[in-house]
């Protein structure tokens, strides 16, 4: 199925302070954001894409090269869900993918330059959490006039902001999408976390956050950062199917180079990432993840967290995603029934550990296009539908209560 | 129960050269290692504790402090496993605990002088293999007038040398004890432990291995290697159990300082190990760890391999071990099946991860205390007893079979 095409970044400024959970202020900022197919008149069509760790607001489609030729290394993220035909169909929906406060690929982030102190932010950015991120977008969506968006939709951390959305702004979104993720992260999420922030903050190339100052980067933390998050996107079965015990030269080295295939594999991976990604970006991510958590303001109640929210929801988890687990997308699935909210649950057989999200996988690919047409019909139904009543039909049977049955 | 009490190291050196598997040699070598109990008229009362990445030849007991009094904390790593009155009661067997070649620990390692060089081996001392170990201890066990063991026993990469053993010598042990371990590792096991090399080596204090000479130790790698290796010994839930969410100062900090318990715990963890473990050792003892299979000399069959084993087994493993997780003991358990070996297999549903076999459980000691009265019997019962030959009668029948059935 073709891509969307050549694409291009905008940016939008907005000069109204923008207050953070943290206490703290941005004093004003800037969104890189991108933009596929068209919104209709009556404004309804729209799709918020959210984006997790390492991603961008370049969802889908390709860049110009040099030549003004399309260049297919800078496929979008998540091409293979959002274009023409595909499950998020751009000749329906208008779909926005935005970069959030804090990223190093455009918004405002610690990289640029403190008005305050004419000098980079780095390490002195604010620490912003998935609300701030959240209420930063619907400014966005303010000055693109959607009132109301047909659906939020996410993986892994970008699934937590489509569940703040639904929290937090539950009149402007009909759908809710939520995808391999969860209501908070376990002791060992944080722990894998932590083992990578301590990796960059005790590389002696981070200087305090002020390494660009030093004019280097610290790659060695931002490697073993990326090393050891990689091991938790991946299962352990396909890295067995993929890589197993393979031996790159054929027999053991003795010596501590690279011996197995997947070590060669990892360290090629954290060496691209250390080349691409900002040290400073990376801790203020990891700490927007340790912190997401809309059941704390509840005495840790998920049910009293999302009696708030009025959107439909579709939950999906992936078996062999050990990071996030089907059993934390149970918990979002049970809290929503709780409340009697309309919600679709998918656990789909996939081997691809978390990573799943973002592959290509025949049942995954038909669950997320069959719940489009069910959010494309409603519209075409009701152009003026509204998600806004709560439904009082008994919730749709979820597997998770099949399972319990 | 009270602990055998106070224990001194003893060390023996070895002058004839010892061949390794990588086709080096060391010259000559001194092994470090404790005994507990005595050994019987016949030598047939020995058995043979093997450690893992971390520990030593100090199994069980107290040193003296300063004063000459017991100072309780250097209690052996396996105190609650060995003692009088323990599951491997001192009081009837003579156990040895060594410190394996290449620690840092006692026995010769990186750290000290290589006399080709005058100057500490560093990252030169050659990477030796769970079977150079078995080697080692053979001469140990020779020097000692031990011919055969009545046990060789290990958790983790302890098992994995009571596997070796078994295969190498199979005619030296009478029952081999293989706990919480695995007859390879997996991509994500040598994954994990790669994260942690790759932590060391780029630490800019590592010095190529030469940090000594430098004056300095590569405290960030190491603390980085640990804190991730520590992730994988603990369990999700008992992670979850002990720690959670909880926060050390009862609010987000909105900083990289301490927010939650786990990262306290883990920093500490990770500080702690950075001043006493050798860089060097660490990396040696990964790759020993990394280069086990056994099963590689067979194409990949295990069951090939075990077939020289003439000793009785005993298999234990943990249900939350989440890093050598029941799955891989019973590889090992069907491995024996198939040579028609007598093995017991117990799967102990401890909540502890892979550090469970370091841990007090009931169940688990009960059966090490089960196993050991088996094991007492016998040599009571005929004190000329050998498993030298096959035994043709049906080999017990396991866990494994009946979950089959």
């Amino acid at each position: 199925m073709p891509s969307i095409g050549i694409v291009a970044p905008q940016s939008m400024h907005f000069a109204p302070p923008l207050s953070l959970q943290s206490g703290a202020t941005i004093a004003d900022y800037t969104l890189v954001y991108e933009t596929y197919g068209t919104l209709n008149a009556a404004r309804s069509n729209a799709v918020l894409v959210c984006h997790a760790l390492n991603a961008s607001h370049h969802v889908a489609g390709t860049y110009v090269d040099a030549s003004g030729k399309s260049d297919p290394k800078t496929l979008g993220w998540w091409d293979n869900m959002v274009g023409p035909g595909k499950p998020l169909d751009t000749d329906r929906f208008f779909v926005i993918g935005v970069n959030n406060l804090g990223s190093c690929f455009g918004s405002t982030g610690p990289m640029h330059v403190d008005a305050a102190t004419g000098k980079p932010y780095g390490a002195g950015f604010p620490v912003v959490t998935v609300e701030d991120w959240v209420e930063a977008q619907a400014r966005l969506a303010d000055a693109l006039g959607i009132a109301q968006f047909a659906a939020v939709m996410g993986g892994s951390l970008g699934g937590m902001q489509a569940m703040a959305w639904s929290m937090l702004y539950p009149d402007r979104l009909r759908h809710c999408i939520v995808v391999a993720s969860t209501p908070k992260l376990s002791a060992q999420n944080i722990a894998f976390n932590d083992v990578a922030r301590q990796a960059i903050l005790t590389d002696p190339e981070y200087h305090g956050g002020d390494f660009y100052a030093h004019g280097v980067v610290p790659k060695n933390g931002l490697r073993v950062a990326r090393m050891v998050g990689h091991i938790t996107y991946l299962s352990d079965h396909d890295m067995a199917q993929k890589f197993g015990r393979d031996l790159r030269s054929g027999d053991y080295q003795f010596s501590y180079g690279v011996d197995f295939e997947i070590e060669s594999y990892l360290r090629y991976q954290g060496d691209k990432f250390s080349e691409y990604f900002d040290a400073n970006t990376y801790l203020l991510i990891t700490k927007a993840l340790d912190y997401f958590d809309p059941a704390r303001a509840f005495a840790g109640d998920l049910t009293r967290a999302m009696a708030s929210t009025r959107a439909q929801f579709l939950v999906v988890s992936f078996c062999t995603d050990w990071r996030f687990a089907p059993a934390r997308s149970r918990e979002i699935v049970q809290a929503l029934v709780n409340n009697r909210r309309r919600v679709t649950y998918a656990e789909i057989d996939a081997p691809h550990g978390h990573d799943a999200f973002l592959l290509e996988d025949a049942r995954y690919m038909k669950t997320m296009r069959a719940y489009y047409e069910h959010v494309w019909a409603e519209l075409g139904a009701d152009p003026a539908h509204s998600a806004h009543s709560v439904h009082p039909a008994p919730a749709v049977q979820t597997d998770l209560e099949a399972r319990a049955a």
